[in-house]
């Protein structure tokens, strides 16, 4: 392992309290920035019931729960008897209702709300319409949009450092699993051995299911590992990841097993301009399609643009794909401090794939990456 | 390994094509059963978009889908273009479509529509208005409510097979690490060295995040594994679970480290009692509060129920927590070949808790317990 992976890595390791480790530091300053927004939308309350959004406006790791956040900043949260416990010790500064009517309960807390917003984009018909007709007539219920997924957007210093373990540990792995020997193993035991070497270095979990595609597999973008053997010219696509504090590493890399073919030192060179010229597009300010019209102009003058079916890239965070989406119909600018993915791809169906990715995190000049690990062709055996 | 578990286990290590051994083979007849009771309720149509009923309808394993079932029996399925390959090679018996507009361009398959049923419990508010504004003006949309859900009470043999094979896992592996050494390694160790046991026996992922609680930890219901070493006195309380063809394990046992004090017998004893009462009383056609009932009452004479504050048990299957919910006031019959768990527990705050659970499949006499490991108060080291 590398120093600069040891230290990542041992920081996770020497964690101690029972809840703690597990969520970053969590500032009102969240809940402040939301209650400015709900002031200025001239909304009096907002029913954040998304859990990942619970969970970044509390610190709360459990299943189910809810928070009402008035647009005087005052907020209180919501749960069952199950977490009574961990509420308490993961959401110190917030006073906690212990019920089954979350939502219900929560309202009866707030006084009169004269507009009401609810998260409509996660929010089930249902969910609604037992809302509805709790909440007290005169109230206007209205949506609240991504407004929390928006704030989620621009990362904190602790979000930051816990990506950067997820990915320095997701690296690490990938690299030791990749000194192989890997001939003959089959795509799932590959796929549990990555996946056992991230526990080891400190994952808390896996960040998504894992994928590792050889031969002709590595065509399906999503392909999911089976007991098929990996063969001498195989290319070799691992996409894969570590989850740490709740933050997700994205990352794929392609290897051929032995002597590459000229097809594939040709569509691995061709993926690896345009993802080089993507993550250097990725600026603060650059339009959010900007990345993407560039890695897609490195493939359409190489000849392979047509074979490039898959999604360019998606912010990581709480969620693996989060806010922002890039891609050529996405609206907006990429903010300072936010960690997205640039993962084009070449997959020709029933020969072979290549795709490589990156977790990087934007900024004012050129980003920083988090999945720092060869991207060349890797010969491997 | 004993032969059973070997048996179990090596059918799923021997598995063979790319996506056939994952998923059980989809009766075509849960298609016709849903169709049928559209007919029965005049709906014209329901539109399935409930990822967990969308894959048990059609065998489909990917993240986005969904399906348009006439009353006649017609099917349509859509998908993204990410799972093309995937949906021909997993839902052969249906034509598919491939769009980004899954539930608009599957109501433009079917024609006219009086009656669209939508599944309201777990599609969004935002869904539900850009489905209605998609639907034809002359289209009422309806609920389905749980009729899918429902459907997937009663379990084929495929889906038992499964369920099996995921408790036999899980149960071996769960044996292999209380025969030790724990004393001195972390929750989080434990639990590791759990899931790892679990992938190695063939597990394709880990059905919820493991609970592995000692000492004082244990008394909290649901606690997350942390750094605290494991000591002689200690209660060790492990929740946890294999998955198989996407079937969900959940098993529980309580150990103690070293010589058991009085109190850690007692309880332990009581929770035992409990436990095998609430089995024994789930049989086909008894009320789901029956077991409920049976269980309280053991800890009741006990004088512990108070310290009981969980829930005593759940359907399990392609959700680990789906219908039948077991508990006091949960209305219907439990229903021959349904999988279910029996957990009741008892915890004290600051001193330590018990929970034994089993995985079972009611049946018309004494049940099948799938989770077949021993129940008695463990000494480990």
């Amino acid at each position: 392992m590398n120093p600069a992976a040891r230290a990542l890595v041992s920081r996770r390791m020497t964690a101690g309290s029972a809840y703690g480790e597990d969520v970053p530091e969590v500032e009102t300053g969240r809940r402040d920035r939301l209650a400015a927004q709900l002031a200025a939308r001239d909304i009096d309350a907002a029913l954040v019931t998304d859990m990942v959004n619970v969970r970044y406006l509390t610190g709360f790791t459990g299943s189910n729960g809810a928070l009402l956040v008035q647009a005087s900043g005052a907020a209180v949260f919501a749960t069952d008897g199950r977490y009574t416990g961990q509420a308490a010790l993961q959401c110190p500064d917030l006073p906690i209702t212990t019920t089954r009517r979350l939502c219900a309960d929560l309202l009866q807390t707030a006084g009169r709300i004269g507009r009401l917003a609810v998260e409509t984009h996660s929010l089930t018909v249902d969910a609604y319409a037992a809302l509805s007709a709790t909440a007290d007539p005169g109230t206007t219920v209205v949506s609240l949009d991504r407004a929390v997924e928006t704030l989620r957007v621009v990362k904190d210093d602790g979000e930051i450092a816990a990506l950067q373990r997820a990915c320095a540990i997701s690296t690490e792995a990938l690299q030791q699993v990749l000194a192989g020997p890997l001939k003959g193993r089959s795509e799932r035991e590959v796929a549990r051995d990555l996946e056992w070497r991230m526990f080891a270095l400190g994952a808390e979990a896996i960040a998504f299911d894992t994928i590792v595609a050889g031969g002709p597999n590595s065509a399906v973008p999503h392909h999911m590992p089976t007991e098929r053997p990996l063969a001498r010219g195989d290319l070799l696509k691992i996409d894969f990841g570590a989850r740490v504090d709740g933050y997700h590493a994205d990352c794929t890399r392609t290897s051929v097993l032995g002597e590459p073919a000229d097809w594939q030192r040709e569509i691995h060179a061709a993926v690896r301009s345009a993802q080089q010229a993507g993550v250097d597009a990725m600026v603060a300010g650059a339009a959010v399609v900007r990345p993407d019209a560039v890695a897609r102009q490195v493939l359409d003058e190489a000849g392979w643009l047509e074979r490039f079916t898959t999604g360019i890239g998606h912010g990581v965070g709480l969620q693996i794909h989060e806010d922002p989406f890039v891609g050529p119909r996405h609206p907006g600018r990429l903010m300072d401090r936010t960690p997205v993915t640039m993962e084009p791809g070449i997959y020709l169906p029933g020969r072979g794939g290549v795709r490589i990715e990156d977790t990087l995190v934007v900024g004012t000049g050129t980003p920083q990456v988090l999945t720092d690990a060869p991207r060349e062709l890797l010969v491997v055996g």
